[in-house]
Order: structure tokens, then sequence, then C-alpha cells
């Protein structure tokens, strides 16, 4: 329970390099699954998806109407014999008698001969009826070119062509395009697995909180989190301040996870599980510059990477998006969330030295006004808040209406 | 198959009226249900939650020190005896003997007769260790006033007050709120639950298609484009044009969803089966003046509405977002998704008396590039797209620079 008064702080800058480099081989080398396009939507194509058909996959109708060769269509009106019907779903070849049309449905393949269709509202049936065409005769009233209202085969795309990026988040009509091309599966990232430990006796593990116990916020705070994230949970689990128990889910979260998150226990209290435990497996506890979330430690146990906030329920929060949501959106494949900056509506004060992540809420005119106080308990306040607002360490105090930096919650 | 020349197409604007009324009853009283919190992010609070205990639950350390009476560390340097230690999770009541001291950590209950916290900083061990305290005596190097480094209880939020208020969409700061104050269900709106079928004799059930057969892009696309407006696929079908077999679907969808889209059948063809099933169910079949997605045709069957829109699949696609999006997203209490105001970087033609949803991509600087083409059978071009480019009906031409509604994609 000493500190070290001579022990420099380490910025924010340096602390997020060093997390964004322990991140790097797992954003880097992407693992990636193939999944069925019903399960699809939101993930990151792994890399370009070629199409293996012509779009349209046949020359087909654009309208309702009749096929006819433009060169019989010249002179108008015209009335030509209606030598059949082609519906949509047609399934066998027509081929079209020069002189004659055949009545078509938008989609249906247009039949060998015919060059041109003349939608239906450019005709009319002068013998015969819609629902019988023998002996049918049709005027026709506009001449069409060649090619008017013929969708040919390929004009969407061609068999070999680009059909999606790289790194393509799936929406809606990405599935559209693949699904139009018979693509049944798509390659896309893995998900990277991300094990979360909370510790602390104070946490109680169910029912309610005895005399001097708290209720677990940090759990589901950060599976949230990470899930916003385009992670996934691979293990959530808590312990108190037994050291061996919590080495043991920490051992058993390892081998189901990429990268492991815990929370609480590495300040320079006693009874610190999270750093007793990880010290001996070549932690490095270090105190950054910012509040809160001023306790930090990482280490790489068994290769894998583990990033230890501290407890505090807002310091976890403001620690993982100050950290780990940029290098972990990047390795989804997520757009970054830039900080942007926006005028303050009030005067405000700021420890110097240190960088502070206040809460703030953006009013309707885009300004920030800050919500509850600076305590990094305040988790309830924090609720109220949809920005953390950054102010530099050098700073003191701010005027109402200075510009400052703000992250998205 | 013939035309009724003098019927005047709707405009865009009054079927979207139309549509959202027929919306309106599922939108005003929505139907809620209970969600454990590890399954609500993303999900909309169906009223206000209110806390049911204090935050903090207890008085409690805000940094590792010693608990004193703020009157004993006046003058400082002073020497206190350490009668005692409270650790975190320290379940019984502790009091502070007048004129010691007593260590405590962070989070820990500050004991009765407690009114500061020194933090350790400002403190040493003169006598004792840090890990055998008995007879230790600590000298304290700065006096703290009453109040300082103790979080009251009920200091962030008290019991009764409002934690999350009404229509809150659920984002880890939330569910952190929730499971601080010990929720462990939250009332949220239910998901609308969407019955989606796909008509159309040429779309094949399954493998290769045919000669004349495509595969079906709309039930991916309307599955994926409802999930994402905060609704849940109750049921995806898909017939051909026999009218008995699309009547079986839309009873057995009707029995479990709270509203039905159809694709294709709906345009004034030969064949077109969901037009035949829904006219006799009175059904309003109409012509919008737009492009894609002119033919679109409502329903109220057996008290549930049904929005049947054309098949081709940029059609399906824009119908769904100019009509249904709003709507399903403000039941689902998600924020409205507003069209903008950007500049092309092209001239572009458009068709007069019809509105036409072109496809665009913004360029880097928020300009907006034309792609593809307006024909709606370009399904892979409307994938290399991220808007629609909403051109005013009377509009015939618009010069490169000119300033155009854009829709989010």
């Amino acid at each position: 329970m000493t500190r070290d008064p001579s022990a420099q702080p380490r910025s924010v800058e340096d602390h997020a390099g060093l997390v964004a480099r322990m991140l790097e081989p797992l954003s880097d080398e992407p693992a990636m699954e193939s999944v069925p396009l019903d399960r699809a939507l939101g993930r990151v194509t792994a890399g370009e998806v070629r199409s293996e058909v012509d779009l349209p996959l046949f020359r087909n109708a654009q309208m309702d109407g009749y096929a006819v060769r433009a060169a019989d269509v010249r002179s108008v009106p015209v009335a030509l014999e209606v030598s059949g019907d082609i519906p949509a779903g047609h399934t066998s070849p027509v081929s079209l008698i020069p002189g004659t049309a055949l009545r078509i449905m938008t989609g249906a393949p247009v039949p060998t001969g015919a060059d041109a269709i003349v939608p239906v509202e450019d005709t009319e049936l002068v013998l015969g009826r819609d629902d019988d065409l023998s002996g049918a005769i049709v005027e026709i009233r506009r001449p069409r070119e060649r090619g008017e209202y013929v969708r040919e085969r390929g004009s969407d795309v061609r068999r070999g062509d680009v059909l999606l990026a790289a790194a393509t988040r799936l929406a809606p009509r990405h599935l559209a395009a693949l699904a139009a091309a018979g693509v049944e599966t798509v390659s896309v990232r893995s998900r990277l697995r991300v094990g979360i430990l909370t510790s602390g006796t104070e946490l109680v593990a169910g029912g309610k909180p005895g005399f001097g116990q708290v209720y677990d916020a940090n759990g589901i705070a950060l599976a949230a989190l990470v899930e916003e994230a385009g992670a996934i949970v691979s293990v959530r689990a808590s312990s108190g301040d037994d050291p061996e128990a919590f080495a043991r889910i920490l051992d058993d979260a390892l081998h189901r996870s990429d990268l492991i998150i815990t929370s609480g226990g590495i300040s320079k209290g006693a009874y610190e599980v999270v750093r007793e435990v990880l010290l001996p497996r070549g932690a490095d506890v270090t105190t950054v510059a910012m509040q809160p979330g001023g306790p930090q430690a990482t280490a790489v146990v068994g290769g894998m990477p583990v990033f230890a906030f501290p407890g505090n329920p807002v310091s976890t929060q403001v620690s993982f998006i100050v950290f780990l949501r940029g290098p972990l959106r990047a390795a989804a494949g997520l757009p970054e969330l830039k900080p942007r900056e926006v005028a303050l509506t009030e005067p405000l004060r700021s420890v110097p030295g240190r960088r502070q992540f206040l809460r703030g809420l953006l009013d309707g005119e885009g300004a920030v006004v800050p919500v509850s106080g600076p305590s990094s308990h305040l988790v309830a306040g924090m609720a109220r808040a949809d920005v953390l607002i950054d102010v530099p360490a050098e700073v003191e105090a701010l005027q109402s209406g200075a510009a400052v930096t703000v992250w998205t919650l």
C-alpha cells in the first residue's frame, strides 16, 4: 500500500498505442468463417466476392407487353398475330416467328429472334382476349428500337466481376445481390472472442447484497461494449479476492478467448487480486494520466493479450471506450467512431495533470452539457450521458462556449 | 392485361401517409415484454425505469487510505493509532474509535464515526507494516474536510428516482446502471413480427435455376431490412403463381405476425398471384408516381396490415425504404433516419411525372455520385450504392452541383 511518488504517470496516447500494438496481430490477419446469408447481416466480408454468374442470368423482358422484332414495328399502327404467350418462369426456350408478336411478362426470357419489347400500354388486342390468345391479333401503336425494354444477360454484373469489395459490412442490399447471384454462404471475418472477468469480494454473486456488498455492473457493461464493438463474449465470470480462484477463471478463459478483459483488483491497495495474479506473469501495471481510469495493467499470458481495467463502473467503461473500442472495431472491420469538436454550454473545471473524460449530453443544437459529476462511481449518472468530454491534461478550466472534443458513447 | 389510362397515379406522399396510418395502432400502443439484461442491448424501454435502491447502496470510500474524523486531522502532521482494517466487501459494520484511524479500501463501507478519508498518498506508516497492522501508527500529512473522499449513500441516484427514461434505446451504460441498481430484467417494447412472402413462378426453390428461373433475392433483402428496422421476421415463405398456394402461406403467416410484406405479383399483367388473392379481400391496388416501385398494394386481412411490393429486387428494397422503414423504426422506438441534402457530382436526367429514387454513392466530401442505372433489375448495381437519390416528379434534369435529397440505405 505504498506509492512510488517518483513514478511518472503514462500518457493516454502512449498507453493507447501499447494496447493497439498488442491487438495488431489479431487485426492484421483476421480469422474468417463462412456463414449463411440469413445470419450474415452486419458481418464484414473477409475478401472480395466475385460473381459466379451473369446477372441477369438470361435476357429478359423489362415490361409486361409483346416481344417483337423492332423491324416489324417500324411503321405504326401495325397489326401482328399473337403467336404465343411467355409468362415469367417459362422454362423452355421459345423462338419468335418473324412478323408475329409473343405476349411476355416482366422478367420472362425474351424469345430468340425478338429484339424489343412493346409495353402493353402501347398496344391493343383487336382480336382475342387476355385469357384466350388463340388466333389473337395485337395492334402495335408505337415503334420501339432494337434493345428497348430488353434486359441483356450480364448487364448488371458479369461472371467473374467483383460483386462485393473486401471489408464490406453486409447490409440488406449486399445480401440481395449475393442471393440474386446464387451465393448461399459468404466468407466473413470471425468475431474476436473476448473473455470478461470481473473481480472483487464486494460483488454479490446473486440475490440481495449484504452489508458492504454491491451488484456487479461491469460484467454486463463490458459484455455489451464488446458486442457493440463487433466481437463476442466467450466467457463471463466473476471472482472475489482469492488469487487462486481468479487464476483458475483466468486460465479457463484463456483457452476459449482471443483476448481477456478484467475489471478491478489492479490499484496499489492491499487485496488486489488481478495485480497479484498478473504481476508474476509479467504484467505491466501502470498509472495512466487520466481520470477516471488511472490504474491500468496489460499482460500477455500464454500468448494472449489481457487488459486489466480499474473496477469502478465508470472507470471500466471509460477504459474500454478510450483504449479498446477503436482497436476492436478496426479488427472487426467496423468504421472508426471519430471524436469530434463541439461547444460547451457551461464552464467546467478539471484536475490539472490528468486528462479528464467527463460525462456530457449533446443538446438539440449539437453543443454539449456536462452531466453527473466527475467521480468514477456515478454509474447512474453516466447513463444520462451520451458522450465523454475529453479535457486535455494541461487544462484546468474551460469557459462556456469553448470547443471541446467529445467521444460518442 | 388492359390498363386504365384515366387512372391518376397516387403521389408518394399520399401512399406513405396511408401506409403510416395502417401501422399507427401498432405504434401507438406497442406491446411490451420483459427481457434479462444480457439480452437487452439495443432494445427500447417500454416505460421509465425507477431505481428501487439508493446508489451507492451505502456510504463508502472513494480512495484507498485511512478513515478518520476530520476533527482529528486538522493539525498535521499528526500520528494516529491504526485501530483496524476495512477491505472492500467487509460485511459487518465497524465504528471508528475517536482519535484513531481505520485503514480502508476504495468502495469499502465508511465506519460509523468517520467523516473523511485520507488518501494513502498523504500518509505514512511510521510503525507496523502494510501486511501487519497490529499496533501500527500512521502519520497523516494533510488535513481533510468533513465528507472528503466519502461517497454518500444515494449520491448517484435515490430510491424512487428515474434511472432510465421511457423509450431509451439500451446501450452498455444503461445496462450498467440497471445492473448496479440490482435490476435483473427490463420491460422493453416487443418487436413487431413481420411475415415475408415472396412470389413468382420464376423463383427457383433451391438448387440451380433452370431456363427462365432466377434466385430469390427479395426474401433475404426484406428479412434484413425488417431486422434493421427493429422488427423480427416471423415467417419467410415463397410461392409460385398458384393463388391457392399463395393464399395458404398468407393465412399461415397472418396467424403468427403483426403485419405482412409480400413481393411480386401485383402489376396488371396476367398471372399476378398476390393481386388475385388480395383483391377479393379488399386490397387497394394502385400505381404510385415513383420509379422504381410504381405498382403498390395494401390490404387489411383479418385485421392485419398487408403491404404488397413489386417483385423486381430494386423495387422491393426501395418500396420498403420509402414506405415501411420509417413507420417500423418509429414503432420500434428507433431514431428517424432523416433524408438530407447533398450536392450532385454529375448531371442526371429523370423521367418526368414520376419521383425517381436513383442509386447513389457518397464520395469522401459528402457529395453524391449516381451509380448503376435507373432500372429496377440492377440488384448488383444497388449493392454498390449507399444512398437513394430522391428526384422530385416534376424534375427532368439536374445539373452537376445541384442540391439533391438523399436517403441513407
